[in-house]
């Protein structure tokens, strides 16, 4: 691979070009982004060789498309009719039934291929990339049939080749589940945030009294609303089943307090701690 | 301070065992638990010199009081009653006002100081001890007026030698500020938990899909149902009032997607994201 085009130098993108320039000290890294300022940050950081346009796709042998997910459906048409017939162009959003939709039946559906690394940090911008951000984590891939076969190999060894652990999903599967997993955990945080900000108009006490645990709860709070915002867009209905169950689970736990049901409310505790033994291969 | 008793030699009372002795190496440590599994596990970790009982305290400089809060006002009372005119009593539960209201009329009651410290892990038991688990931490004191005066500066010149930083406020204060920010984000991170693992019967999944975000978000949910039961027994109004604005919230928000109004969440999520500035102090 010797040209790769990172659209949307941020977080992700830009941990991406970090990690791949490792392998590839030869590629020559090129930008794209709605925001020319972020550019000049790439570059400064070395995230990036050049800047770009679309109409230089042409000569792309990788194209990472790390957009908001609203954004990434609306470009991923015109960057696929942009590319060569031996480009790969891989988009690393967190939601995948709706730009697998988009892509359905693009003539060029075989140069695309549907990822999402499980990875990142509550920050973003080209600032927020890091190396090694995605040793030992997971990439889920989507379709993966619906790729040419050369470009999903070419796809594979590079992920294996920067550490990431490799799993398949139908687009459905992990739109469901990352709901559950990730989508619930932003909305219980910003609201957590909320909650305890609105109450707490003296904020020296908050910050006063506020532990290592609340900060790990809220942590997520910090997201950009930016790339958050249409992710529960295009998800809406998974995440409306997931935030309907955790308020119901919220409300049984009260309605067992106001009864005083100590007992119900330690074995619920006790049952959930169980949760060690998940946590224990992610941290 | 020659003579230490932890009652309780868990992550709490061990930790402030480790920290202490760095200032006093020749101060002995004493436990006392109900565990005796704990004790000997205190013992090979040096976290104590040696077990001891209730009728040794007349011997103690300094009691630590680190139970379930309980446990705590239950054996506040006979504590008191076992030392020497010159110990000082400290307590370190997550709630004050029920210990307060316990010893107010005690005749031993300027021996004994009601504090909290703001540290701590989602883990307990001595094995949980670590080292500098203090430093540069928030201890609350309640009621300082009332513990006499020479105690007092003991007890002052223990939590500064240690590092830690000194908050006074009234007990009613510290329940009511402590519900929102600590004993809720216990309970938001439990009823996550406990909504993921029902949903995913099939854990291969979560482990899988489940990124750091998840992790820090229900990291508390592994805390301990023997020491948090009784805590949001004993703040039941106040944690019941937080647990009703956290659920409003929630339901606001799924009120805002159901209605599909993406705008009003992004200004919800970007109000939020201000807990950055809050969290810069305690990260």
């Amino acid at each position: 691979m010797k040209n790769i085009y990172i659209i949307g130098v941020g977080l992700i993108g830009g941990s991406f070009a970090l990690d791949i320039r490792q392998n590839h000290p030869n590629a020559k890294f090129f930008g794209i982004d709605h925001d020319d300022l972020h550019l000049d940050d790439a570059l400064d950081l070395k995230l990036i060789d050049a800047k770009a346009t679309y109409e230089d796709l042409k000569n792309a042998d990788l194209v990472i498309l790390s957009i908001p997910v609203d954004v990434g459906i609306l470009e991923v048409p015109k960057i696929l009719e942009a590319i060569s017939d031996t480009t790969l162009v891989m988009d690393v959003g967190s939601t995948k039934l709706p730009i697998c939709k988009i892509v359905e039946n693009h003539p060029r559906r075989r140069n695309f291929l549907a990822t999402h690394p499980i990875a990142g940090t509550e920050f973003s911008g080209p600032k927020a990339a890091i190396h090694k951000l995605y040793k030992n984590k997971t990439i889920i891939i989507c379709e993966v049939e619906k790729t040419a076969f050369k470009l999903q190999e070419k796809a594979l060894k590079l992920f294996s080749d920067i550490g990431m652990r490799i799993r398949y999903m139908h687009p459905d599967a992990h739109d469901k589940h990352i709901a559950y997993v990730s989508h619930l955990s932003h909305i219980s945080s910003f609201m957590l945030g909320k909650t305890v900000i609105e109450k707490e108009k003296n904020e020296r006490d908050i910050f006063d009294m506020a532990g290592s645990g609340f900060a790990s709860t809220v942590r997520l709070a910090k997201s950009s609303p930016a790339m958050w915002t249409p992710i529960f867009k295009q998800n809406k209905d998974n995440v409306l089943e997931t935030l309907e169950e955790y308020i119901h689970n919220l409300t049984h736990f009260k309605e067992m307090m106001q009864r005083d049901d100590y007992e119900a409310i330690f074995s619920e505790m006790q049952n959930t701690n169980h949760i060690k033994d998940i946590l224990n291969g992610i941290e």
